[in-house]
């Protein structure tokens, strides 16, 4: 085994990530929720694809597995007309973002909750120092 | 978009991942704490990768990494002897694998805590049913 780096003194960062499964898959996920954010705020997935830096085929189909799976449409877009079309969340795409980012919070307030005792438990067996 | 499926009568299901960060990068995951546990149960990182269907290459680059960046070894490993060699867990590895099962243990607390919640916010946007 190679070499160990000098963390001694570098602490433990706990991190996560949650998602949603319905019918036997992954529904809403991190990239899905910033997907449907980036539509809400731009009325376009190529806009929303572009700003992060998704192919608007990578979007499509994360778009499209999404608005299958999920009971009710979460995004309804128009083709023509005068703005071009466009994409805009439906009232169900926008309560199933909200409840996606509450639930990233819990997550992060669970994790920084237990990150003291994760630390304390992981130093109290540390080795005693060589002499 | 393709078709919708059926999913309406389908609960979503709140699902979630952690890790440890350290100096940087991912240093305990689900999969490396699976790998301390097998190790652990087996004496054996070669028996360990079998029975967690890792390949040989996969399971020690997972440790080395693991080995490397915690600040004190998880795993010491001896060459030869009666039996052959081995590997076993060293009390700072036992006391990252625990403190990692814990915290696994809190994300199921809380993802099943948030679930009733989560669903009722995203039904509270069903659109109402055709007539």
């Amino acid at each position: 085994m190679a070499k160990r780096a000098d963390n001694s003194s570098a602490e433990p960062v706990l991190r996560g990530r949650v998602w949603v499964d319905l019918g036997g898959g992954a529904v809403l996920t991190e990239a899905a929720a910033d997907l449907l954010e980036q539509i809400e705020a731009t009325g376009s997935l190529s806009e929303a694809a572009r700003r992060l830096r998704f192919s608007y085929r990578r979007a499509w189909v994360l778009l499209d597995a999404a608005n299958r799976r999920w009971p009710w449409a979460l995004v309804s877009t128009a083709i023509g007309g005068r703005k071009g079309g466009g994409a805009t969340l439906t009232p169900a795409g926008r309560a199933a973002l909200s409840a996606y980012r509450d639930l990233q919070i819990q997550l992060e307030t669970m994790l920084d909750y237990a990150t003291p005792a994760f630390r304390r438990a992981v130093r109290s067996e540390r080795p005693a120092p060589r002499r």
